[in-house]
């Protein structure tokens, strides 16, 4: 047996997540089903992080036990060739030890958020950002997002369906950056809760969209209420850019 | 009558280029229909530049005459809320002269074409890239990009079909680039024959991959002979970039 690490580019759209889910299309249960028609065995695919249904990986990291000898490269095309037409793409491949983990050993999480802000909709882009037709003031946005960095409950940007022991995280860091007509954020941490990058995303626009001001982003966080927010950013412009690992 | 300058960025994919055609959706088509459909006038949207199906655009110029009193940004908003579901959007509009024509008063046009090199196909970029599996040396395809550049007889790299009245045309620039794990190919011209920015692609690939030396593109060239090279990149890693005006 031989514990692989993968490395995986995925296009969100057509899945309902990362996780395997008897109601539709994942992308787990897109790679399992490649490997094993691969190898013939049946095989559980572990990662990083449980994505949302629309949410993407630039590069997502996932680990898989098999038992057939195989080597780097015809593991790496095989897959690829297999799991079409599904946009997934492992990118990388590395053996790696028995008793490591892609969930267990990760110690650092990192994700862009991709928001369009102009008047006219994504030609191009349309499924991969947050369309804003009205002017966002990033620089609010930036301000803002200092109140959420550092050691906090987040309860007020947790799903309820979180399952997280704790709501107490260390947000490391939380940037915006006007990058031409979009508007990019983001975000590291050790560990996230579930929804909260989508849920500070969507508290940081309505601070550049001038509903809230940034002190309210303060006051949410303070409250430690989901009802303080409520809200979450579109799944389409969330991207989760890389694990990392000691 | 207004005449109106449209700023159009347009994913390639669906259509048959640019131009209307009577065997499949256009760009043209589709703005023209949108257009009708607001104003209740039958029009003609004339770009900068024709596009080959699956050629995207980032900023596309084109102008189209209108009667009816229109604001710009309502005709914007109108345009964009009418062309749906068509992946074609209107960034900008502008009131311009009579005479102004987005074709003829054009100086120059910049293209972008993306190779996309790594051994995994594109998950998240599928169809808007090239992707070539392969290694290929940036490096000798800037070296022979260098032989391309200047006042030439492009009879190589010009289709069949193109209508221009000469071949000898002058290339401003062709420059190449690794980004990350893209080449990009930034073309630069006055005006471009029917494929040939393609077609140079095409070329400078088959260096890249070590097919041919650099000097061969000179060759190429100079036999001022299509037989000489016959091969054009595929049209989704094509972008028309900005139409120039004086």
């Amino acid at each position: 047996m031989t514990r692989w690490r993968l490395t995986v580019e995925f296009d969100g759209g057509p899945f309902m997540g990362w996780q395997r889910q008897d109601h539709g299309p994942s992308v787990q249960e897109a790679l399992e089903q490649a490997i094993g028609r691969m190898t013939g065995e049946t095989v559980a695919v572990h990662a990083a992080g449980r994505t949302d249904a629309g949410v993407h990986a630039l590069a997502m990291t996932a680990h898989v036990d098999i038992d057939r000898d195989v080597t780097p490269h015809r593991l790496r095309e095989g897959i690829n060739a297999l799991v079409r037409p599904d946009p997934v793409a492992v990118t990388a491949v590395e053996p790696v030890a028995d008793d490591w983990h892609a969930r267990f050993s990760c110690v650092g999480r990192r994700y862009l958020y991709r928001i369009l802000n102009r008047r006219a909709p994504p030609a191009l882009d349309a499924g991969r950002v947050w369309h804003i037709a009205q002017t966002v003031d990033s620089d609010a946005m930036a301000e803002s997002a200092t109140h959420l960095v550092g050691i906090h409950d987040f309860t007020t940007f947790r799903s309820v369906h979180c399952q997280s022991d704790s709501p107490v995280k260390t947000l490391d860091s939380l940037r915006v950056e006007q990058v031409g007509e979009e508007i990019h954020v983001r975000a590291a941490a050790r560990s996230f809760l579930h929804h909260q990058v989508r849920s500070m995303v969507g508290c940081l626009a309505l601070v550049g969209r001038g509903q809230w001001k940034p002190a309210d982003v303060k006051a949410a966080l303070e409250a430690r209420d989901r009802a303080a927010l409520g809200f979450n950013a579109p799944p389409h412009g969330l991207y989760f850019v890389e694990a990392i690992y000691p």
